[in-house]
């Protein structure tokens, strides 16, 4: 009896010790919302082999620089790039001081609610909205304005912040990558202070780690203190060959790894993929419409104006071995509010 | 007898801790550069207050941003600037690859050594020089000519690397913010792509902190591999107005000190200081022309074309409170070759 008690007790205890461990090996995993697969493996892969000084393609800790595109990377882009959203919602509260823009387009549109006709109206169009609605006050008014928007806007079909839009995945694998001494910067064909005043708080990235498109802006003295004012003129275009010329004038150094989802991040995995040593460049692929959208026309999913991924994107991924993350395979789960 | 050999072993003793102390206490001041005085307290008092949690001038980690101009207040900017000495050079070294250059101004006078008509072609003209010497390569090509001329070229006075002719006061000053938390950068006038070659190893800067002016590139397919090719077109000019702007574009936030030497960095030290909280500007003044150079014309000393500080801006730094920090009574030492 003694003995068979003493049995017992080291069978339980020996389970407790077991449950710990598998708990926490569970716990543990820093891409626990990926699925297992050759994807979450070669992402494990990269990391362990360039962080391994005994390894020939050991990374200095100087050198780990990963770049990730936003939209459609990191966060939604559909139905419409959230900053567009903004812009709208920007222009038809500024309609009451421009009565003009009751007769003039694409305005006309945009506060008649006629979607059809401001995407018609061309990259023109847009660029006048984004003129109208993100320039004439200072980078500290602008900012403000910024926050105020993404505090109370929600995204129509999620019905959340779009904040709060994030890729649960993609945020875990930041935080991997900056576990693991890797410095994490968005360049995103986004307004750079767009997303500036969000980064830090949804994806730990602080402003200087941002680089995105943006309008000139201005040094001027009001009542006494010195201000930015911003113009309503393209600075930089920080899309499709602006990548790496961003990645260059803002970083100095190529990354070693690099995360877009549509045409205009193929130069900046091009730019990436063309160093010497390992590299790890990954494609998100839209394919899960019950949890997210799926739109291409890659793999004959249904084309879209916002991170176009086109057929040709998804050649050159496979034959220079980007990875396709496919959001219906390889998550487990997309939004952090999923369960 | 006994009690006496005890006490001058205890004597002797004592005096070895009380040596070892102040050699301890000595090798230890971070700024052993500056002579003891209301500059180098300022800054020892700044640093101390923005990184004690207790106090109402507490700033955190991510926002200890500091920007250092480069030419003049961190190494040598006379007789002329520095990369003036290499686009000079590289016009002399490409001359026979443009047999029109010989009756082609200012590229005539470049190659007589006529330096005064060099001066007198002004802005257009240095221009010009700028375009020929640093354009119509890779940005991989450029990086690898700057650093072959770092490797060989000579500074007329010193005769040494111009790497060497940094200022060891500034330099210690640079490692004494990062070892407080600090992130140190440069926004400099200087071409951001001269710079990055150098100031990881001579300043402790990576290349992501390192603002400047630049030309454009633009990203090309040769022989099946990107390159970003350098174009003969001005892209951004980091000078006067242009360095808070920089400051805005890359880091998205405002510096709480700042240090300059010229009427160029005057923007840059009006935007640091219109911050709230603790702030510390300083302007590096040349006035020890037996070390290094004097020139101004502020305090009567002779004009300069480079690095012209005038007495607006004096008048502008006493008012503000900037310091003025004299390398002849201020710096104990200049160079780290002296002695």
């Amino acid at each position: 009896m003694t003995s068979r008690f003493r049995f017992l007790t080291r069978s339980i205890l020996a389970l407790f010790v077991l449950l710990a461990f598998v708990s926490r090996a569970l716990a543990e995993d820093p891409l626990s919302s990926w699925n297992d697969g050759p994807t979450k493996q070669a992402i494990i892969d990269f990391v362990n082999t360039t962080t391994d000084k005994s390894s020939a393609d050991y990374v200095a800790p100087e050198d780990r620089i990963v770049t990730f595109d936003n939209d459609g990377t990191l966060w939604v882009e559909h139905p419409m790039y959230t900053q567009l959203a903004f812009a709208l919602e920007r222009v038809k509260k500024l309609a009451p001081q421009h009565p003009e823009w009751k007769t003039k387009q694409p305005f006309k549109a945009v506060l008649e609610g006629d979607m059809k006709t401001v995407a018609a109206s061309g990259e023109k169009g847009l660029l006048e909205l984004v003129m109208a609605s993100h320039a004439g006050m200072s980078t500290a008014e602008f900012e403000s304005i910024v926050k105020d928007w993404f505090a109370t806007a929600r995204h129509p079909r999620f019905k959340r912040p779009y904040t709060e839009l994030t890729y649960l995945p993609m945020v875990e694998l930041l935080e991997y990558f900056r576990a693991n001494g890797f410095k994490t910067y968005i360049v995103s064909g986004g307004g750079v202070e767009f997303m500036r005043p969000m980064t830090q708080a949804v994806y730990g990235i602080p402003p200087e780690q941002v680089i995105g498109s943006s309008i000139k802006t201005q040094y001027e003295m009001k009542d006494g203190k010195p201000v930015l004012m911003r113009l309503p003129e393209i600075n930089f275009i920080d899309d499709k060959t602006g990548k790496p010329v961003g990645i260059n004038m803002y970083i100095g150094k190529r990354p070693v790894a690099s995360f877009g989802n549509s045409d205009g991040d193929r130069q900046m995995l091009e730019w990436a993929g063309a160093g010497d040593g390992a590299r790890l460049m990954g494609i998100v692929y839209h394919d899960d419409d019950t949890r997210e959208y799926a739109y291409g026309p890659a793999g004959g999913l249904p084309s879209s104006p916002f991170g176009t991924f086109s057929q040709s994107t998804m050649d050159e991924a496979k034959k220079n071995g980007w990875h396709v993350i496919s959001m219906k395979n390889d998550w487990a789960r997309v939004f952090a509010f999923d369960e």
